[in-house]
């Protein structure tokens, strides 16, 4: 398993393909992983505080599936992973997409 | 097996899950059916005429998920099924969802 440093694979921006993050989010953990990414800073989140009650290995299985589809970026620093939507290549990509899916639910 | 001239369920409007029309979108013969009956009119088309060269088991298969996912309506019509995109019912669910995923490799 790779270390906390290592930086991980993502796919550039034009490459993200639109199946690919249609079948990432059609998981309700993992879209309310990307709601909580969404809603927190642009900063992002440390890997840990993601997922809320998911087992560890669920949860790394979850954001493996989101970071290979290009839904979000995962960031080494020291210790811990980062993680953030990768809005604006979504929305570059398909425009409309991600806001109809974060706004589901929403008034 | 149901004969064409059984009434197939449906979901209410207000019933249709984003997660299952994610689901049922991610999948490249669905998303091309998606787009197929988006480009035709209103009318709806034979269930025959959508799906290309698909086997008409795997074309079934893909309806019936299509179908249970609220993302299209099919109609029996005399020895045929008609099927249509449930375009109004998922813009009122989901704004800008379908357009998004129909926009996506047009200019």
């Amino acid at each position: 398993m790779a270390t906390p440093t290592t930086a991980l694979e993502h796919p550039e921006a034009g490459a993200i393909e639109l199946i690919d993050v249609l079948s990432a989010l059609s998981d309700p953990s993992r879209l309310a992983i990307v709601r909580q990414l969404a809603d927190g800073s642009g900063e992002g989140m440390a890997c840990q505080a993601v997922g809320g009650d998911l087992a560890k290995s669920t949860r790394s299985h979850h954001l493996k599936t989101l970071r290979e589809a290009g839904v979000i970026r995962s960031v080494p620093r020291g210790r811990e992973r980062f993680l953030s939507l990768r809005r604006e290549d979504l929305d570059g990509r398909f425009p409309g997409l991600l806001d109809a899916v974060l706004t589901d639910g929403k008034p």
